[in-house]
């Protein structure tokens, strides 16, 4: 019944008719739409007007159809997403008005890193991450630190998957990862230079809530060569763990113990 | 063939069960969450099946159910929602940091504000917004700003409902809320005390993008009594007309205009 003839499920065309918006083409004409999802005009046009009735869809003044507000309302209430968002963001500023360098928080999406906050420091290096854009595991300091905390089968079969070389700094090979991944572990965080883009590095940490994987990261980036890690670190750590405090969680002495020095008692 | 025996639409359904999800109730069990759409268990454990295969839904540790990042994501590219937010967090930090007062962003959703975002100070006065939260337009002062500024059909709509007296100060005679639409419109801002929360006042200034209507309302919430409104206009408007800016705008004549003082030349 909320099938289609081709048996394409109306939830499956929904999602797809609203992802066709992006960044990029935040406003679509009917048959622009049409286009993007290679359905007939006369389907979409039937769904679009379902969707505008209940405000996930509007028009603009040109006629365009773009994502209504309600669309944004109804993920942001009720989303994990929104709340480590709203837990990060004051400690975020802190450390974006301590180091003056891009800061940005991730979580894992399947095998990419998505972009849940950024703030930007306006003459900072370059920054590639956006707000929801994705970077994949390999090609980002943050994805390298959510594959170091995962479990055991999905670190294999990370390390088991071909990686696409992004620069010529990304690692690719399987056992130089595993390096990288147990000294994360041991040390707590994870500087890379030039894995996505040349002229920056990245350097992230886990934030945890539980004893276990972490449910997101911090990164700052900074330009190649001014990675400072005696002090961007300890502030990266400090933030990571208001985060944790914010979200109504103890840092535990494990948490702890992923810092890179051992803490004095 | 989109729709179910009773006629509701497969995406009807669809809004309903995605809207059950709240930051009140992040997480229902599949009987919970029938419950609160008041659908049959069979309908929604269809329905949800198809909604985890998008990753609109997860689940979590415990079995219940969850928005996914998913549906986040997809909320925040292409929309105006989050462009917007993104363009106004940074002069709404320096609002924060300057004031030391709540600090929030709104825009018009039917007969509601719906907050885009909030900066909290930590010790400051109560605030009711929150972030995907709304507000009755005639509860809030960033309400007031939408309408005078709103095309006069839409303000008569206005002043012809009958509004709810939400503290013994909530302005609902027409005559008189008439009286401070015309002076937002002249002065550039409105300062309300006790409408909604009675500790507290509200000063809005719109954010314009055109020279036409308000696209937001940049709000700061203060003590009752503390509104200082000689140092907080300026700030409020400045961070207004930098926000517009980023946005892709200069702010134009008629928007400096709206400023309380003649601008010198």
């Amino acid at each position: 019944m909320a099938n289609s003839p081709s048996g394409e499920s109306v939830i499956h065309r929904v999602v797809r008719i609203l992802a066709a918006f992006s960044d990029d083409t935040p406003a679509l004409h009917l048959r622009e739409l049409a286009r993007a999802v290679g359905l007939p005009v006369s389907t979409v046009h039937r769904l679009v007007a379902e969707l505008e009735v209940e405000g996930l869809l509007v028009r603009d003044d040109s006629g365009r159809l773009r994502h209504g507000h309600r669309m944004w309302e109804m993920a942001s209430r009720g989303s994990r997403a929104s709340s480590l968002r709203e837990a990060a963001l004051p400690p975020m500023e802190d450390l974006l008005n301590h180091t003056g360098n891009h800061v940005s928080l991730g979580v894992l999406e399947g095998t990419d890193v998505l972009y849940l906050e950024r703030l930007a420091a306006d003459d900072a290096t370059i920054n590639i991450t956006r707000i929801a854009g994705r970077l994949p595991v390999h090609g980002c300091s943050a994805g390298l630190v959510f594959m170091a905390y995962a479990p055991e089968e999905e670190q294999e079969r990370f390390l088991s998957r071909r990686l696409e070389k992004l620069t010529p700094d990304t690692v690719t090979d399987p056992d130089q990862l595993r390096g990288i991944l147990a000294d994360i572990r041991r040390n707590g965080y994870v500087s890379m230079a030039g894995i996505i883009v040349e002229e920056s590095s990245g350097i992230s940490v886990p934030i945890f809530v539980e004893d276990q994987h972490a449910v997101g990261t911090l990164t700052v980036i900074v330009p190649r060569g001014e990675e400072h890690l005696a002090v961007t670190i300890p502030q990266l750590q400090f933030a990571a763990r208001a985060i944790t405090r914010r979200l109504g969680y103890e840092p535990t002495a494990r948490g702890m113990q992923r810092r890179s020095e051992p803490r004095p008692r």
